[in-house]
This record gives C-alpha cells, sequence and structure tokens, in this order.
C-alpha cells in the first residue's frame, strides 16, 4: 500500500495494520537495529552488556499543540525528550519505540507525518524506530521509549555530585521558554525561539562525552535549570550555587524578552523543555567540547542559590498537576 | 512519604512527584535491574549483548473497563499482554517500564492499585518494573514497555515456518473470549473465564523453551488463533491447517457456552487476548512440556484451514477501528 497522505483519509478509514505498514515501510534502520518493526518484538544491539532505558508520555493539550506545531515538530519533540534522558546518563542512545493512541477521525496523513518527525530526530541520534503499537482513544496520545549503551562505563546518575566539583551545561537554556511566551501571545515569530519550543535540539552527544570525562551526575533540562539542578542536589545531598555571569541569556533571548516586558534571565533559569544537559565534573576536570562552567556544587545546607542567594523568581520549575 | 490509598485523594492533588513516590517505593528489583527507577533512565542487564523490546498502549474503554476489572487485574493485564510479545520472540523477559497518562480528578489509589497489579504480573515472570512516566490526561491511558534477553539464540520471528513443521500451542484459547461474552451480558461469573478476559496468565518460559528446541516461527495468540496464525502463515508465505480434534473447548468452555448460547468451539478459534503462544516446530522435535500439537505449515497456496476447509466462522480475530 502506497504510503497514504491524505488530508481527508481518517485513520479508522486506514485502519490498523494499513497504518502500521504506512509508519514503518521504506524507513532505513541503522545497525544497532538487529529486527526492526513487523514481528512481536524487535532486536536491538547492546553491544554494552547493560541496557539504559527510559519512558515519556507525551499528550495533546498538554505537552504539545497541533495549532502550534506541526506533526513533524510533535513528532520530533517526541523522540528528542527521550533520547535526551538516555543521554543524560551517560549512554549512546540506540533505538525508539513508539506507541500511538488517536482518535479514530484522526486525519492518517497526522500519524505519517508524526512518524516522519520522529523518523528525523531518531536518524539526528543515529538510531532507528524500532517497533510501537497504534490504538484507538479519545485523546492523541504519543508514549517513546528509548534505549542507549553505556559502552563500558558506568551509569551517569543524579546522585553522585561532591561539594567542590564544577557545574556545567551543555545546550540551549531559556529558549523554549521564550518560544512559549510567544506562542501563548499569539505570534508565530521569531522562528528561533518559536521552534525551540515546538522541538528540543538535545546535544546528544555530550552525554557520553561527560561520562568519559567522569562526570560525577548528570541531568537534561526539562523542567527548568534550577529545578533539575534541585534535583542533583537532593539526590546527592548537595547544595549547588550557579552565576548568572556565566548564564547570560543570548542577545536574541534578551531581544524577544524587551519586546514581551519578559525576564530573559529568568527564562534562562528556570524555563524548562530546552533539554539542554547539566553536570558535575571533577574540580580539575578539562570539560569536554561544548560544556561551560556554570557553577559550583556545595554543601547540602546551602541548597541550589543563584550568585549565593536563594533564588526570588518564584516557581523553579513544572510539575503535572500541581502548578498546571 | 507512606503510599496513600484513600479513595478521596486525587492524583492531583498527590502531585506528579508524589505520585511516583508512592508508585515506586518500597518494590523489590530482580537481579536484571541494575538500577531502578529516580533517574532519567534506569540500566536493564542484557547479558546477551542483544535486547528485544516490544512496547503496548493499553486505553480505558477500549482495551479495559474500570467497571469489569480492578485497576490490580488491569495492571496485571497491561503486563501481561508485553511480556507475552518478549516470550513470543523466544525471549526471557527482564523488564517493564510503564507510563501512565491521567485524568487529575482520578483517584490516587487506581495509579497505586493499577501499579500493584504490574508488579504482581512483573514478579510472576521475574522481572521488575524499572521506570516509568506519569502525566495528566483526559483518557486514562497505560503505556508499557518490555524488555527480554534471548540467552545467546536467535530470536523466533513469525517467518521462518516451513512445509511439515508442525503447529503447536502452549496455554489457554478461547477463554478471554467467553468471558468477554459473559462480562457483556451483564454477569460477573464463572470467575475462571472472567478473570481470563481481566487478565490473562500467558506461559511466559514457553517460549525460551520453544526457542531452545528450535521452534520456526512463534506468535503469542492476542487477535486470536485463526488470526494470528494468518500472521506466522503470511510472513512465513506459507498455509497452516488446524484440527479440531486437537483443539476441543475445555469442559468448563462447554458449560460457559451452553447456557449463553455461545458456540466453544469458535471461542477456541478466533478469541483472543488469551495470549497463549502459538509455534511452528520442525517436524520431529519433541516439543517442550505444556506444548500441545494443533496441526501442521502447509503451502502457502492452501491458506489457514480448519480440518482442511477454509474457516466459515466469519472475522479471525480483532482490528483496532476497522473492526470495532
Amino acid at each position: 500500500m502506497p504510503r497514504d497522505t491524505s488530508e481527508t483519509t481518517t485513520v479508522a478509514q486506514t485502519g490498523e495494520f494499513g497504518l502500521i505498514r504506512a509508519l514503518t515501510q521504506d524507513r532505513v534502520q541503522p545497525p544497532f537495529t538487529l529486527l526492526g518493526p513487523g514481528d512481536d518484538g524487535a532486536l536491538v544491539a547492546a553491544p554494552d552488556g547493560r541496557v539504559v532505558v527510559s519512558t515519556d508520555v507525551l499528550v495533546q493539550g498538554v505537552h504539545f499543540r497541533l495549532d502550534w506545531s506541526g506533526p513533524e515538530q510533535v513528532g520530533r519533540k517526541a523522540v528528542a525528550v527521550n533520547l535526551a534522558d538516555i543521554a543524560a546518563m551517560g549512554a549512546l542512545p540506540t533505538s525508539v519505540l513508539v506507541g500511538f493512541a488517536c482518535p479514530g477521525d484522526l486525519p492518517a496523513s497526522v500519524l505519517t507525518r508524526l512518524t516522519d518527525g520522529m523518523w528525523t530526530e531518531a536518524e539526528r541520534a543515529g538510531v532507528g524506530v524500532v517497533g510501537g503499537d497504534v490504538v484507538r482513544s479519545e485523546t492523541l496520545v504519543v508514549s517513546i521509549t528509548a534505549l542507549g549503551d553505556l559502552n563500558g562505563l558506568p551509569p551517569v546518575t543524579r546522585s553522585g555530585a561532591r561539594p567542590g566539583d564544577v557545574v556545567a551545561v551543555c545546550g540551549r537554556l531559556g529558549w523554549a521558554a521564550a518560544g512559549l511566551m510567544v506562542l501563548g501571545r499569539g505570534f508565530r515569530s521569531p522562528v528561533g525561539v518559536v521552534n525551540a519550543q515546538r522541538y528540543p535540539e538535545p546535544p546528544y552527544a555530550a552525554g557520553p562525552a561527560a561520562a568519559a570525562a567522569g562526570a560525577t551526575a548528570m541531568i537534561d533540562v526539562s523542567d527548568g535549570l534550577l529545578a533539575d539542578l534541585g534535583h542533583i542536589a537532593t539526590a546527592s545531598e548537595v547544595g549547588i550555587d550557579v552565576r548568572t555571569e556565566a548564564l547570560q541569556p543570548d542577545q536574541r533571548l534578551q531581544e524577544v524578552a524587551a519586546a514581551l516586558g519578559a525576564d530573559a534571565q529568568r527564562w534562562v533559569l528556570t524555563g524548562g523543555e530546552d533539554h539542554a544537559l547539566a553536570a558535575a565534573f571533577p574540580p580539575n576536570v578539562e570539560l569536554p567540547a561544548g560544556w561551560r562552567r556554570i557553577g559550583v556544587v556545595t554543601r547540602a545546607e546551602f541548597g541550589v542559590t543563584v550568585d549565593g542567594q536563594p533564588h526570588s523568581g518564584g516557581d523553579a520549575g513544572w510539575e503535572h498537576w500541581k502548578t498546571s
């Protein structure tokens, strides 16, 4: 069956097996994929003898809006947020699986475009979409599971940071939050920040590089820098102090903030969804390429501070139900 | 935080991080789990150097009804259907991950009871729930991903059956379909068939045993025996003939069918959701314990037949959207 991209053919008309064919045919699997879609399970290489695995669920209207993002962008985002978790463990991503729950009257083209976006991001990370499921639901829900390989290194958890460690980040901060405000005000530009909200571009290779450099703790910045450093601080029983001089907003962010009457520094410190990586490294380590020093690990009693002071910016991140 | 089992505390009141604590604390992970929940990813043993992986999505009102099944039973089912896919590849299950999307006004106890059921089934299979996600959605959706290990054997796909092979099954057939009709008529007993609908009991160990015995093709019976043998026949480019004399309904099924005016033989041939395993074996193989011969692999032009005849029982299984 040729892939149907008509806007008028629905998921129900295409049917489960037709959809699976349309979603899986003509895809080129990378070497990690030993057996791709089409059977009860896929088979993925795990050369390390251990496998890192993580799962995320994204819901239309909660995690994405199809009036703000095209399906390709939502697909990219769904894969990116999950692969960022793999990278944040210090692992090289090896594969993703996807589950779709969707209404029967959804145009089938939305699913194929979502899948196209997933493959775009998967290929960026060097992995394949190796399997999945498509079922009926009133709400469009996308679940993603990613696998990764540690190449013989220990996993980099949130709990290994020690006082005196250097705190560093790799990747953008504040861009997705800026894009969210732009979209919320009804604008569609500047496209740089808007696209940062539509799909993050996590620096996947920076995760294994940090692990190889001896990172003591790592996390991807999904909730916001201070919130996610807070997760490291809690798990490691340490404090963390970041310096705003090392976290100056990009000129583009400052322009957007000025236009909207917003605080660009706050976006950098508390904005989520950029999926940068944040990590602690031993004091004298040479940071891998792309990583920049932003602070230092302190003792637990100091908590998470900004320039030595408790942060006064209000909420320190996003939590389901509680703050939304 | 103590696990909250109050019927009156909602998911929204408990909050995302409180929920994750309640869902993960006090769980005992098996040896496969090298790093459990609480970080960006989990770490699972993959001694074979390859990992079998499969994902399923279950939606309230489509795959389960909380007025027909308790949350524990839904949790058992969600894990069982996914682990059955791992077993059907010939692999030993090693771990599961779970994603919940649920309304904020859902009682938090529903999630903890779902999780209790997942752990019940996971422990039955010797695996742990190693990670997950909890997000907000209007519809309750449960996504499950399972991993497994092939212990050095080739994966048993759907495509290796050859004419002359023996066709065999392990596990119950028709019970879930009988239970579905009982529940649909408003009854809650007999409990044997009703519980078979609420949660399958796949014979996990029979999958690796079949692989070790040289099974040429295998599938788990989710859509119905004839439909799933049809998947093997299509993938292997063969025909399959099953013999009703080897597929006689259990006495209990016959009693239920008589009471409801239904056809027990039809339940056995076309009823889904029991997640028995069906496989083809070389002609002279000694079948592993629990497996019983039900037919033979023929040539493709004969298709899937019952006692040498095309089956006249109507639809041969369940497909999303198309037939529902």
